[in-house]
């Protein structure tokens, strides 16, 4: 693991996702930008002192010093933003499999550049985008490809929370600082924290591709670098369309990330703080709620639970099954056989790029006068 | 009453809004376009022969020969939208009072003339737009206008339904085939229908002006004349960002109309499909689930509800709010007073002319490649 | 309507329910025990002196005086439960047509007097059991009736509010006063206001008779002389189980009425709080959410509505719905024809008998160590 | 861990309970009553041929075999509930700290024997009451001993499954099977599965004392042997009334685990499906919407979560809760140290037995026709 040291969110979440079903066990690392405090947070976790590093290079050097037998099965890369591309770049080249957190990089040359560097060593790379881990999410991407919503018309995502209400990146707190630092995080601020989950998540489910956008980017609390308000309408290929918000300011809002999705024959809500549901309104029938670990869902979905109905799971297990999806890669590269979709179910380099590409032409339409901004496909 | 005859579904709810709380009693009526429907249709409501008209001019002169004490007290138009204002026009012109369904007018320049004439009159003249009618609402206006939810930065509106999400135009279907004819609707589909509905409640929770806006409006049912979906991007005076969805196919949404609106100290939602609740996310204390009736609410929400909290109020009630607000001005008017306005509660003439400008700064915004299109102020 | 004057809570809403669809309007009354009340509440709502009477016996003198053309269609009962015997019993005797407030009388022996005098007299006679006027209810009891849930085997029915959490008939409080009054009330408390209504929303549901109950009767609130908890456990015939739950003393709830049936092939939750959702479990399938208005619902449903679906309606309009369903059987009793049943749909004088013999078993099985007590069937 | 292998559900939730938060880790089993299936499953497991034993006493004997520092630190119990005694009793009294599956032992005087035998050995000992486990149940479990409900008058508890709808034991479900047979399940069907953790919740939350209780027991799937539906009206010390009702024939409901308790000052409402909320209605303002991770929970529900609110935590986190717990008490045992009840927070034995009695009290009423059975206290 790099990065995900003393005091960080995410470290502690891909850390407990991958030993809650035993996918992967931590083993190395370079926890830290500060090789002090990456060497501390590495004694914390009981990582061997001969495996436990002051930086990412020498985690890799020293990975690259052992037999293929005794090296990592996979790097996990949760550091800031902006140190996703020079890591996941030197880790791909030396033949590592890797799991990224998202944004995945800062530009779209960059986001090429691995996409290639992935294509041509053949490696595993998965990016977590968590919120596809949700049983139902796969749920509703299955309807979708079924056909169960017909053709889709309209699509509705908005990812709200508060927790930037006040500029607490004044005042010391770290998440909040290096986030709305664009040396760090990036020229998205809100956007790319919480807008590129919301992207990802309408691509997942509707397998539409973005042809133009127009947006409005805001930084409302005074003094804020970076945006903290995102507003986006969506023209699709096909042409359905679609609304985007990403905030960071409505008060008291926790983590609400809902999406709607209508097709000629039906709507589908699903909405992240209770996720072990999915509404499905068909045209012709009434509303149906649809629960995880139910026997009529479709096996993606199925598989991607572990108890029974009623038995609610969480945030912890839809990120866990990223990573189940990426062993289960991982296990199929080692055995040099294609993947089985149905296992192998995770967010890849070409998702991570994607999410690029898409925040770079936010970026773009805030900035421009033009109503519609193109967005380049892959 | 002009309009509302057989086969309306706006003018029987009209007529129950009125009796409920035996605001008004109808006896009058020009009640359809087709002379020997408006007879019939007024026959089967019991009007007498001599006040039931074949036509809304007849309705007007027999009205005018009545002595003051015999006229009617206030003139309900419900007919389809292009005759909104002649038929306005000529009752304000002579005097009586007007309740008027919405969108008010088809173009700025006619309402701009009605509120002039209203002035110039000084007549009561109410619109209905009912959801402002609900308790909660009012509820959250108060509570908005008295600062707990601080400096407001973020509103988004969203009025969805799934009734248009087939041709129903093309069937037969009388709601749907005027609203789709633009020489009736105005230039407006959904937009005009239930946006102008989105757009009323922002104004009335908020009190936020909107300066301008981006707007992305689509028929996407193939074969549509007017839009069936609209996408808008707000912004007010002040800096507080927007978004405004109306579409009318989302198959398989009934009438989905939910605000959520977000200031410096918190976030309040309202969701029309439950109407007696309203969610208060302050920035500092956990969620509170407020409730109609509930003795700490606002005056203005109490007095609109008629029955203790747990005992659900509808659309009807609320629609009635509307035209008891309308009673009580009438009352004061009569008293040659000031009205009271907690008492004469109820959507005027400019906000239906503030209606009608917003239309037509979507219409030109969706017609425009300049991002901004400004929204004229009153 | 005999009773329901200035400062009562029912009376009010049998007037609203009677004129949202016009199916009765208030000509006559004796609206208060006390002749100077009853005068002035005749008066506040615009009675005719003449028919504006001191109490029911002038009412019913008068309106025997008068030609059969001239008389009231109805008369509606909404005084305290110890009036309700004497009154009905002299107007059906009389030969009027009765709607009666619950619950119906103190003691089996007058409901078998009330339920005789009916037959004999062949009059319409409603008592207001509200709630199974709501549309999805009828909707819950038509699935029961088509055997949507298969053989019933369990049904949970709670019926909580926190109103009479203090000791409000100690501090004036007129309704808590005269509830708290065996005297005007019976011997039954938060067990003959909100339990009959839940035996009452049981049986039109379920169609189950209780065969015997095991009653638990407390007044938890000290000083208090009627029960504000009842708990009670009930075997059906045909050996479905039961939990009937109604207390007064939940602090902050405020009209929590819910019913779960099951059966062997489903689940029905309904909730009086969201009263246009009906939730139904199938063994085999998703979850339905069923809404009022929907087409795909049963008639009996369907026409208990009045506006589309997402257009809530509530308390009054389920209490209206009664009114109507009198209505009908008025004009069939008219024409000497036997009632459309889907239009004359509405609680009678033997489902307020039944219910008096509900609250006699339960206050007897309170009294007695036996574990179980059987309910005398009719 | 003894038992939890092929086949079984609950010894996988226990497996990632420990492994979520590396609590445990599983080092020796015995995890079937059939030696070739548990060395199968130990197998599978990864469990190194040692410590995978054929039986439980293999594995007692093998690990007093080996050196205090070689030993496991703890023994988990997930066999069908009567091999919960004699294991328990023997790895307790060889002074092994244990976790053991709910119910805790068929009878009384065996719970009796087992609180004496830890209460001698001082050792620790947890009972997977995972319910408890929840923030939101521990938040209020805190409120409720602060005082913020007041005076408890009334506690309502409803666990309903629909799982044994049919007779599944009859199809060969293993679950199902053992559950169903009173030789490994003990006298209670549903009441012991599932009726002994609604009696576990209530206990946790109000800390009342069941002094006497009335049940009415059933099997309503025809052919069945142990009851299927359980309804039992209970009377607390002090003068509380309750409810108790589980049911595992609710077609179509999934864990339907809800809990209300009213006091003098307020209710509050939580409900399993929907965990990480806990809805507080005070009698003197809005109802509050607590969210687990809110900072202005007590530190009793804050610890038990590991992400930030709007982030949900489900079962298996819940679970994990009760694990932590013990560890705590093993650590501060390790260190001859009373452990803080902060960090030491889960069921001991003692709830364990209090379990058993209330078992036996509702079996003994069932089978009685007086209508209360007293419930003897600890």
């Amino acid at each position: 693991m790099v990065g995900g040291g003393q005091g960080a969110f995410i470290g502690a979440v891909h850390r407990k996702a991958m030993a809650l079903d035993g996918a992967f066990e931590l083993v190395a690392g370079a926890l830290s930008s500060t090789p002090e405090k990456a060497r501390a947070s590495g004694r914390e976790l009981g990582l061997p002192e001969e495996r436990n590093h002051a930086d990412w290079q020498a985690l890799l050097a020293d990975e690259l010093g052992r037999g293929p037998g005794d090296r990592v099965d996979l790097v996990s890369i949760v550091t800031p933003n902006h140190l996703h591309f020079p890591v996941a770049q030197a880790f791909v080249d030396a033949g590592f499999h890797v799991v990224c957190d998202k944004p995945l990089v800062h530009h779209a040359a960059q986001a090429d550049a691995l996409v290639a560097a992935v294509r041509a060593r053949g490696t595993v790379f998965g990016v977590t985008y968590n919120y596809g881990g949700y049983p139902m999410v796969r749920q509703a991407r299955e309807m979708v490809r079924a056909g169960e919503l017909g053709e889709l018309r309209k699509v509705v995502v908005e990812y709200n929370q508060g927790w930037l209400s006040t500029r607490l990146e004044a005042e010391g707190n770290k998440q909040a600082t290096w986030r709305n630092d664009p040396a760090r995080s990036g020229g998205a601020g809100a956007l790319g924290d919480i807008g590129s989950h919301a992207e990802n998540l309408v691509a997942t489910v509707t397998g539409l591709q973005i042809e133009a956008l127009c947006a409005d980017l805001s930084a409302l609390v005074p003094g804020r670098t970076l945006d903290d308000d995102a507003n986006v309408l969506l023209r699709f290929a096909g042409g359905a369309r679609g609304v985007l918000v990403a905030s960071q300011v409505n008060a008291g809002i926790e983590n609400g990330l809902r999406l709607r999705v209508s097709g000629t024959l039906g709507t589908l809500e699903w909405w992240q703080e209770e996720p072990n549901r999915l509404l499905h309104h068909p045209i012709d029938a009434p509303a149906r709620l649809l629960t995880r670990g139910a026997p009529w869902l479709h096996p993606a979905a199925l598989r991607a639970g572990r108890i029974p109905p009623g038995h609610p799971e969480g945030f912890i297990e839809a990120f866990a099954n990223v990573y189940l999806g990426v062993a289960a890669a991982i296990r199929a590269h080692g055995r040099g056989e294609p993947p089985d979709p149905l296992e192998a179910d995770y967010p890849g380099v070409e998702d991570g790029a994607r999410g690029v590409r898409f925040i770079e032409a936010v970026l773009a339409s805030a900035r421009s006068n033009e109503k519609w901004t193109p967005v380049r496909p892959a």
